[in-house]
């Protein structure tokens, strides 16, 4: 019989605002989902309940622009608050064009407006606010395992992802932005392949897949599905973050 | 209750030899795994099966090396005959360091070798063999596709992944590079989000998160499962390939 493994997307998971307990809203929505947690459980959150849990809203009124927010602005053709905020939430900017800025992030990803998102909050017109990603998102999902694992007995292992672009490909696909309990990459150098030849550099990126096969569910849903479970995989336990998913920058050869 | 999708990794799919019917093969193996194709069924294939069947196979010895190929294995410390296939199967050279070179496809995906393999091939070290990428593979999906549905009066959509690497993060994912029957981003632009306000710029790329969610699943089996049969999606259907994937030239900023 076929292996098989499920991406349950969870219905009706609350709308969350600063200072809300995730564990307690994950239990919960599992729960009126029939669902309990079980051993091997992998749970995808998007990374904007995460960031609003954390309370990550920044009303633009209150940023004052540097010059060099104003100097990225004009050349980016964007408000020159959020370009403060973009610089302040990035090591360093490494794109420029007009309506896009890529940045490498504070925690070193490469994206976008350093994931600076306006979409999914409640917003007014005359005094707009985004959402920055979470502070550490690895330390959020480790924070977030760790409380499950004490309420529940079982210790899922957890990715955040958000939705990136990318470099040579039209389209956005989800990425990991923080893990914990997982390898984030599974690394198969030194095994054999069916015919016996050992693998040279084979090392999928696991948590990058599971970010993705989650983001296709979430999309799916018309109202919005921040949650998915995953069942049915066998992934190694660690207890590292996501770090290992960036690629050093004398290795990088498209920056 | 959460909606639910399957990713069914086929077990037993047999080895693939040049000229053999890799529809037949599909529907014996998904009968052998109790599955019969239903409306709205992704089949994910990885590549590698694909080209066995087409028969891409290049021996070495055969390959006469050009001055060019001496020149990018000089560069890249690479086998003069694979420098040579790398370049008949590139538009461009766009990196090269010792053990990597990075290629524009003839097809239009960026890729290490262009795509090139010697794991999973029975290969001899004294005379090794080499397995090029499908020829057309959105024409190899789409055939596919159309024999299916012939035969068994379900029309799959198909994607044939690959695994690649990318700039800026370790590891490796899955990624669509022939597609038939679906649409491989999902437009968004112009919908709302939760709170009314209209999407500017997302447009997820499904088909590529279908490639990665499968690459995922068939990376578990120790003993290698080419075939994922992806259940549960509702994805728009499309006569189109992929050819949508890829970035236009000029709009790339990172080549």
């Amino acid at each position: 019989m076929a292996n098989s493994v499920q991406l349950l997307a969870l219905d009706d998971f609350p709308l969350v605002s600063p200072g809300d307990d995730l564990a307690a809203l994950l239990l919960d929505c599992l729960g009126s989902n029939q669902l309990c947690l079980q051993a091997g459980d992998v749970l995808v959150l998007a990374q904007k309940i995460v960031s609003k849990a954390e309370g990550r809203y920044v009303r633009l009124a209150d940023v004052q622009p540097s010059p060099a927010a104003r100097e990225l602005a004009r050349r980016a053709d964007k408000d020159p608050r959020q370009a403060e905020l973009v610089l302040q939430e990035s090591r360093e900017v490494l794109r420029v064009r007009p309506g896009v800025v890529i940045v490498e992030h504070r925690n070193g990803y490469v994206m976008a407006n350093a994931g600076i998102d306006k979409s999914n909050i409640e917003n007014s017109p005359e005094d707009p606010t985004v959402l920055l990603l979470p502070d550490d998102p690895d330390q959020s999902a480790a924070s977030l395992r760790r409380q499950l694992g004490q309420r529940s007995g079982v210790y899922p292992q957890v990715i955040i992802n958000d939705s990136v672009g990318r470099a040579w490909r039209n389209g956005t696909v989800g990425m990991a932005i923080g893990t914990a309990g997982l390898q984030p990459t599974h690394n198969q150098v030194g095994e054999r392949d069916l015919f016996g030849n050992v693998l040279e550099v084979t090392e999928p990126a696991v948590a990058d897949e599971l970010a993705a096969a989650a983001s296709l569910v979430m999309g799916q849903a018309a109202e919005g599905c921040p949650v998915v479970l995953v069942r049915g995989l066998k992934l190694s336990e660690a207890s590292v973050g996501s770090q290992s998913l960036l690629r050093e920058r004398h290795m990088d050869m498209f920056r």
